[in-house]
């Protein structure tokens, strides 16, 4: 599956609930690190979406000890259906071979980073997003707002990022950042989450439900196109550079 | 009436159409340059929504002529529906004493800047949104984005200038600016503007229809609180600076 425009994926624990995600998300989000058995989940797989592999350990969020944790991911690559894998940035940096590896079961790469506390500068994000980059095929950064600012520097990154020829998933979190889940996509967020309906797991501070933000994302998308009433308003329009009122 | 959220104006040309924006929207703008007898209108309306006066000229998109625009503007402040009058940046600033002259009719003043053509620099538009804020209560800009990078341009400046203090509503026009009419309040704006539905006139690119925009407004205000799971997900969370991976 390609990203070309922007995705988005139901976040379960479940795969057997797969089904309710049909017709609303693109892709699901399996979380190995909260499912029963997710080997033998994986093996009994018969849906039709793809799925991206994520199996966090504490350090970033999640509930994976850290044994064996990669090694499930691995696993996990080995099945047709898993299209993605999301790998936190601090781990392929520390295992670079990582990469190399699971490319080999023929997968893409979701390198990702999280900062559950704070947003950082404008600087350090785009570096941080540019390392993602170099290791994956999708650089996925969720970082935390401190206040309505660092939203837009959130944005703004997604933004340059995907100018420069990125493919970025952006994410400010909790409430303060959640309407950044709806309005990602029209900076160039390539990745969109969302619980799916029903799941009374909380994966990630400021989620919207699956139906409501895939309704709210497709709002966003459908304002009318008003070329025509622009060309009309320009055409009206002409204020002199040295302004003098007759009136 | 105090613009103490924000608040969200129904655009009409129409006054007897007032009952179709209560208990959707706070405000009715009244577009006099569009109107038939906007002055008769003005003295037969008997709605519960104050209103907001404007009387655009053609250099600023609308439709009055010069000669008499601001007679008729200044005749609509004498009514006591008419709690705010819009006056643009460039015809205040030409005539000073005007502001001072609608003040004694006991109306807030919309000072308000168009630019249909592009978004300034942000120093420019800061400077813009400083000068609105002298001669009025709420500065009003709306600007033209050439591409993503200037909604947010806008954005942040409605942003910096709600963190210094000022009543500032701020709209990034056209259909890429379109979103910023939805989210435009989470960084501030104090005014949102939609055309009443079922009226046919154009009055600004990039408009949401009333009722769309309204609820559009209310979805992302209604984001569950989630300040328990942040407390959660950082208490479970702690990256160490030196971070050694064991897996």
């Amino acid at each position: 599956m390609k990203l070309d425009e922007s995705a988005l994926a139901a976040t379960t624990n479940d795969l057997t609930r797969e089904v309710d995600a049909r017709g609303v998300a693109d892709l699901i989000e399996f979380r190995m690190d909260q499912a029963d058995d997710p080997l033998e989940q994986l093996a009994a797989y018969d849906g039709e979406l793809p799925i991206i592999a994520t199996n966090r350990a504490r350090w970033f969020g999640g509930k994976a000890s850290d044994t064996g944790r990669l090694d499930d991911l691995f696993s996990a690559s080995r099945y047709d259906a898993v299209e993605f894998v999301d790998i936190e940035l601090e781990t392929v940096r520390a295992k670079e071979w990582l990469a190399h590896e699971f490319r080999e079961n023929d997968v893409q790469l979701i390198i990702s980073h999280h900062d559950f506390e704070e947003t950082p500068d404008r600087d350090v994000l785009d570096a941080i997003i540019e390392q993602c980059a170099e290791f994956g095929d999708v650089a996925k950064v969720a970082v935390f707002p401190q206040n309505q600012g660092d939203t837009l520097t959130l944005l703004e990154a997604v933004n340059d990022a995907t100018n420069r020829g990125i493919d970025v998933a952006g994410i400010s979190m909790g409430e303060i950042g959640s309407h950044t889940r709806v309005i990602g996509h029209l900076y160039g967020s390539k990745l969109g989450y969302a619980p799916l309906l029903a799941d009374d797991n909380d994966y990630a501070p400021g989620q919207i439900p699956l139906e409501k933000l895939a309704s709210l994302i497709e709002l966003t998308k459908n304002e009318r196109v008003d070329g025509q009433v622009i060309d009309t308003i320009r055409s009206e329009v002409s204020v002199p550079k040295e302004l003098t009122l007759s009136d």
